[in-house]
């Protein structure tokens, strides 16, 4: 059992305009830093679609600022707006999502975050065998754990829902493909919104994946900000803390009924939850 | 309060191989049927594509011959496979869409079951309002609704979830297209499955839809029969039943592990559930 006081709040920002709606600011970054930090959060996690396109100094500074950690970095607006997958049957396009994710990397290491593949994974294409998406998928994994492993980076797997992908929907399906993989780098992100549809008992799915638990989303069951939905966030923290979890509670949900009241509900409901967990 | 022995249990089944998955039973017909009978059903809800291309004749003897009713009849097989939709652009293919509704209501009327409003209320396609989607489909409604009320047949409207439709996802969204067409031949049809998706607190939805749920689908959380995932459904079927409600139960989720094993098991839970919800 970890103390009622070393647990960390983080929440998504993106660092660029993004269609993904699932992101909970946009527009002026800075501004957007300096109030997260002021609702009390310790992190941000960062949505960010090509690292080459960030100033990646100012970014240290502006975190530095408002003494803010980045616990990882959100890939998926790679596949949400350029189509990189690493199940594309497209070698090239492969290759620049496996290119995209190592530099994903080495700007992780900077900030001591972890990496996470979501949309990254892609969709089975027409024509393909999902068979063939998981061997692409498995190879693609297979080289940024190279150069995650050479850096101490850890990339982190989340499993989505059904009508998101067709790859990898269920803690099960992710830790089949964790014993597959064998590398110490690579676990998984849970996010409640999606064990609420794809999971039979959230808790037991989060007891099974105990220590490949590497990072955690909370949304509620209609994607808003803790308590908005019927999610028993208690009971699943408090499954996810009895796992010996030391990593970061980290908040995805809409922008409902706007981005900072958003925010300021979310963190004002965890800390309560939390309590509550322990 | 009604009494313990009026509750009422269907199932869906298709008369026609579909795409959509959610149906519990393909193949052949009439085995189907008498399966359904024999494992305690009341009723089997029909999927249908085209009431034209049914031997009406032949399903009213089969359904005699297993004593089965037909509580609902469900169209959403004319969008996923033929496209069409109350909200399309093409006045020609809304035209056929209510025209194919209409000659459901004329089907259901022989079997004085209800007609679903499901997927054929299609997506708001590229470059067309969400204003001017509502307001084609409320002028098919209003089309189709003349049919229903001179036959005495009703409609229920389904919400669902955000993935599968932007349109009518929550039951507010639903009570206000219900208030705003007026008529008392129009419900809704609430499904356990979406609700856990879209419905802050379940039972008070259900509880706020009162009189206007004309239908009920059960489904887990993961669509699943009854009892594989983790809804609550004592509480959500205790919430149905104290608003007076005296229609079906019905079951529509994935054939998994199997369609045969997946319905015994829903309506053993059903039953069980029933007993506690009351």
């Amino acid at each position: 059992m970890v103390s009622s006081n070393t647990y960390k709040l983080s929440i998504v920002l993106s660092t660029q305009q993004a269609q993904f709606e699932a992101v909970a600011f946009k527009g002026d970054f800075e501004s957007n830093i300096a109030k997260i930090a002021g609702w009390g959060y310790d992190g941000v996690e960062l949505a960010i679609r090509d690292p080459d396109l960030v100033d990646v100094g100012t970014l240290e500074r502006v975190l530095l600022d408002h003494c803010l950690k980045v616990p990882a970095i959100g890939t998926g607006q790679a596949w949400g707006e350029e189509r990189l997958s690493f199940t594309n049957p497209d070698l090239e396009v492969r290759n620049a999502a496996v290119y995209r994710i190592k530099r994903q990397i080495q700007l992780a290491k900077r900030f001591n975050a972890l990496v996470i593949i979501g949309l990254i994974r892609g969709v089975t294409p027409a024509g393909q065998t999902k068979v063939q998406s998981m061997r692409f998928l498995t190879q693609c994994l297979l080289d940024c754990l190279e150069a995650a492993s050479a850096q101490g980076v850890y990339l982190a797997l989340e499993p989505l829902n059904r009508y998101e992908t067709d790859l990898i929907h269920t803690t099960v399906d992710g830790l089949e493909l964790i014993h597959q993989i064998g590398s110490p780098n690579f676990g998984l992100l849970l996010d409640a919104f999606h064990m609420n549809i794809e999971e039979a008992v959230i808790e037991e799915s989060i007891r099974l994946c105990g220590e490949h638990i590497f990072h955690f989303h909370v949304a509620d069951s209609n994607r808003k900000y803790p308590s908005a939905g019927h999610l028993d966030f208690v009971s699943i923290l408090n499954a996810l803390f009895s796992t010996g979890y030391q990593g970061w509670v980290s908040g995805e949900f809409m922008p409902d009924p706007d981005p900072d009241t958003a925010a300021q509900r979310s963190i004002t409901a965890l800390r309560n939850i939390i309590i509550q967990s322990r």
